[in-house]
């Protein structure tokens, strides 16, 4: 199919044509990149934009459970719904937290949502840059609202927050008065954190989780992009439905209070500074993924980490090797 | 001088020898890099290592006298001190957080004692890799500890935490029951926090502040790293040379704990890689600090900020002159 054709079916709302198109920019080959890239631009042009969620959760918080729920609500809204994911761990396992759609059932089967699982990628810098695509291409294909999920690990969460208009937390209850090690850096991110299976036996361990997270919300340093009372933390019930819509209340106000202010324009436009500036980085950085220097850093890597050679000396060799000056 | 030659007086003590050859490793020029790998692989042999102790504080924490008064301890136990600084705001202002070394009038007459002002330069990755470099001549030279300071701001604590053994956090008495700000990943750092100014008016909100951090401390997740009661939080009085032992006894204890455990090489040799290929990526990016590359992302970085071109085809823009494919 041409670019233009493929173009114009993914703006008229073809789901096919928006699938096929999300497998071009996850493709590696050199034609389909410049592909992609051509079909990326033309799409440009409808300015269409969508609310772009970022949503982490360590496994077993009920991410799915949460999705599948959320967005049937918004569904039943009159919404259109993308779910997309960014999994690090797909790349190792060769597996993907949204290959079992069967999780959401229902969302699946909805003519307004559309889900896509996680490409297997070698790293997280191109799952990024694939993502940040699809994201486009889905707005362009007239998305409502993008969700884009991601577990707990690592730097996926920063991936996820730095393409998000808006960025969740789902916790799970926790037991005693830890606060499960969630990192600070991962709260500071976080616009709403949600204590989901607020529901049955975990009903009162969600509600003192959730105190402990606002009175944790409250020590961090307020951001400019913030109303009074963001960020906030509250319980869901993502099984029972409950919460759902209290919680997609907020959302709005943070929203609109952002756009009214200018942080929303201002937030895309450092977001696309950003991988703009992370695109050439990691392009720059390409020369280390091929196998001779991946297996080279690891010689070198193993020979300096028993002192053998210095830091700087196994540096400067290894440049050589890529035939850069060190 | 030749480089055996200086290499020869560095091992012998010669502080004017050190001195020249940190001038020499902080030199951008290609003769001197060639000079200064060439002296660092010759000193590499001597197998001396200090204890390498990393300090953070905020401007106002009572860094300087606490650095005075905590190195004429060790002095006075015969101890011989090195001081170094890591400031990224000296390549901005010109200044160094070092540079006034009347704020250290005592220990820098002694002897047993060097005092190195931060180098100016223009990114943290090139002071991160001088100021590693100033650590092995220190240690070549002879110094039992070496203190490498910093300035809460940014990643410097993360390159300073990197290069040492042991990272301390200086802070002052917070009023209320604020934890001043600091970032959970700093504290995540930190083997001891230390609470200055336990003296006077202060005292008492000292303990309170040392007791928040405790607490906080307790929340964090278990290092293995790390003995029982370790990090742990205690105040201190620079001003008044109180609890400055039972800090350095503490950080004894720690360290016997590591070294016996093997923690200690193991940190070194995850050191020594991360800084190999840090050094690798920092050549790779340096095609990004010509004069001719910053003006152009910056005219690319706005084109994309106004949303004018998408990240992804000015990326490509920028590779293309760079001479480099996209």
């Amino acid at each position: 199919m041409k670019t233009a054709e493929l173009s114009e079916k993914i703006l008229s709302g073809d789901r096919r044509a928006l699938a096929r198109a999300i497998t071009l920019v996850e493709s590696g080959r050199d034609d389909h990149r410049v592909a992609a890239t051509e079909l990326l631009d033309l799409l440009a042009k409808s300015g269409r934009q969508a609310l772009r969620i970022g949503l982490s959760g360590t496994p077993g918080v009920g991410k799915s459970t949460f999705v599948e729920s959320f967005g049937m609500m918004l569904v039943a809204q009159g919404l259109r719904v993308a779910v997309l994911a960014v999994d690090p761990s797909s790349a190792r396992t060769g597996g993907s937290i949204l290959g079992d759609k069967t999780r959401m059932e229902q969302l699946s089967r909805q003519k307004a949502a559309f889900i896509r699982p996680s490409p297997s990628q070698t790293n997280l810098g191109g799952v990024a840059r694939r993502t940040r695509e699809a994201v486009a291409l889905c707005e362009a294909a007239g998305f409502d609202v993008v969700l884009i999920e991601t577990v707990g690990v690592g730097q996926s969460e920063t991936v996820v927050a730095q393409m998000s208009d808006l960025f969740l937390l789902l916790l799970a209850p926790a037991g005693g008065d830890e606060l499960q090690g969630v990192k600070r850096g991962i709260m500071e991110m976080a616009d709403i954190i949600l204590v989901n299976k607020a529901d049955g036996d975990l009903k009162s361990a969600a509600m003192r989780t959730c105190a402990d997270y606002s009175g944790a919300l409250r020590l961090l340093r307020k951001r400019p992009q913030d109303p009074e009372g963001y960020p906030k933390a509250q319980t869901v019930s993502a099984l029972q439905e409950a919460g759902l819509d209290s919680a997609w209340a907020d959302m709005k106000t943070l929203v609109e209070w952002r756009q009214d202010r200018g942080h929303w324009s201002g937030t895309r436009a450092e977001q696309a500074r950003y991988w703009f500036a992370e695109d050439v980085r990691q392009a720059l950085l390409a020369r280390l993924k091929t196998p001779w220097a991946q297996g080279r850093m690891t010689e070198l890597s193993d020979q300096v980490a028993q002192g053998a050679v210095s830091p700087t000396a196994a540096a400067q060799e290894m440049l050589k090797g890529l035939g850069v000056a060190g």
